[in-house]
């Protein structure tokens, strides 16, 4: 496989960044998971727009346009002959000297890299998943829970107990007990047939594929709903799912240990979703 | 300049890690930020105890012994004949497969790098800072806060904030509105007498400074108090200082553009401070 590295396009293997890069260090960075299907990379304009986002916030240059980076894309996936991938693109600050102080750190990192597509994927059956609370909360009014950044430590934590326990994904609740997300992905749930999912101010990631099934909801006239909840509105709710750039949406089954109800309704939603990839892609 | 990276003595410039270490995609590891003085790193089997103390908890494998971490720093002091400086020693849970699941990340990834002194160091004079209160809260109950982990963003951030506003280091708040720490230092304050510190449980790291300057305390028959306060109880202090391990203790001067009050006794602390370094170094 090959991987896209500040400008050049070389063998996994030989695709290295020195111990000295920031994001190695601190964190200090931002990443992007984007489903290619169809050779194509599905709503790439959305997650680029979220990415220069995130890096002028963080105050990372990121010189490449969009242009260039599709070409950089593009070339990955022919070089591997990738139709159906997951492409991850990762800016860090790059280099810099010892400390917090982000001040002479000036070359960034870019890397764009592709990975097979899960077993199960965004354009295949409805995945469904056993979910936990985690049982620590993240900080209301991060300023960076908006950002896919790098620091993910508390995610890869939250999994890793799902895992131990038996589940598929955890739960995130902020200090404030709200729901927010899941570690990897959006939380959605059905209530008297209202689409509901927190705002963004509670904490959550501005999920690409969150934006895209409440446009479908709209489409097909579903109410939505932005809900801050203790998490016992999962367990009252119609249906619970989840919304992520590589799976689509996936269907909550259980919820610590407890059977959750289904609605049909989060097929029909996943249906749309899936149409939707062959419509764009 | 030369680095450790299992297991290998490499010059910088050659010491990289490949683009799929989980420290450079999630920050998923920790480090340690040690003073070497006379040749000798302070406090070193308190250092390396935090660091398997967190690596047990994130299910880091670290097997090099302290012996083995002790001769692979010796030989870096050696190589770059440095007497004073900073060693950090970075522990990551190495490449792995895409996703937070931990599973499948068995080859972790150890580096040690020494680094110059800064001009002011812990040998030196007794350094002054402004300290601004940072814009944002850290999450009251974080797992991770007791962990010397590489997700530091928001540390950088608060730092980056500090220096936009004039000052050298910003202060951390809880959720709760309670001091925690500084961006890159533990946080004290004399009050009537007494030396006082946030309790660990307010998400305070650790600090093997903070420890010694506790030890300090208790040697000079100095009161000591851990507190859950608001940052209002920094303005009615006798004097606030900051510890770390690479520079010791920092004096304030200016809290959010306000002028502090100073205390003889912080002068008193820097210089027990300062001959422990002599006795243990």
């Amino acid at each position: 496989m090959h991987v896209f590295l500040n400008g050049q396009i070389l063998p996994e293997e030989r695709a290295t960044v020195p111990v000295t890069d920031r994001g190695f260090l601190y964190g200090d960075g931002l990443f992007e998971t984007v489903l290619v299907a169809n050779g194509k990379p599905f709503r790439w304009p959305q997650h680029l727009q979220r990415l220069r986002k995130g890096a002028a916030f963080l105050g990372i240059g990121l010189k490449a346009s969009d242009a260039e980076l599709s070409a950089a894309l593009a070339e990955l996936l022919r070089l591997d002959a990738f139709t159906e991938a997951i492409a991850r693109i990762t800016l860090t600050r790059g280099p810099g000297p010892r400390g917090y102080s982000p001040k002479g750190a000036d070359h960034p990192t870019l890397v764009i890299a592709c990975h097979p597509l899960p077993g199960v994927s965004a354009a295949g059956a409805l995945p469904r998943w056993k979910l936990i609370t985690a049982s620590f909360r993240v900080a209301a009014g991060d300023p960076l829970s908006n950002l896919k950044t790098s620091n993910k430590l508390l995610n890869v934590l939250a999994r890793a107990e799902a895992e131990a326990r038996g589940a598929d994904e955890a739960l995130l609740l902020n200090t404030d007990g709200h729901i927010v997300e899941a570690a990897s992905a959006n939380v959605f749930w059905i209530d008297h047939g209202t689409v509901c999912t927190p705002p963004l101010d509670e904490g959550a990631l501005e999920g690409v594929t969150r934006g895209l099934v409440l446009e479908i909801c709209r489409g097909l006239g579903l109410p939505t709903d932005f809900r801050r909840v203790p998490p016992a509105a999962l367990n009252a709710a119609d249906a619970v799912f989840l919304t992520l750039s590589t799976l689509g949406l996936i269907e909550i089954v259980e919820l610590d240990g407890q059977s959750v109800s289904r609605s049909d309704l989060v097929r029909r939603l996943a249906e749309s979703f899936r149409l939707q990839i062959l419509v764009e892609c």
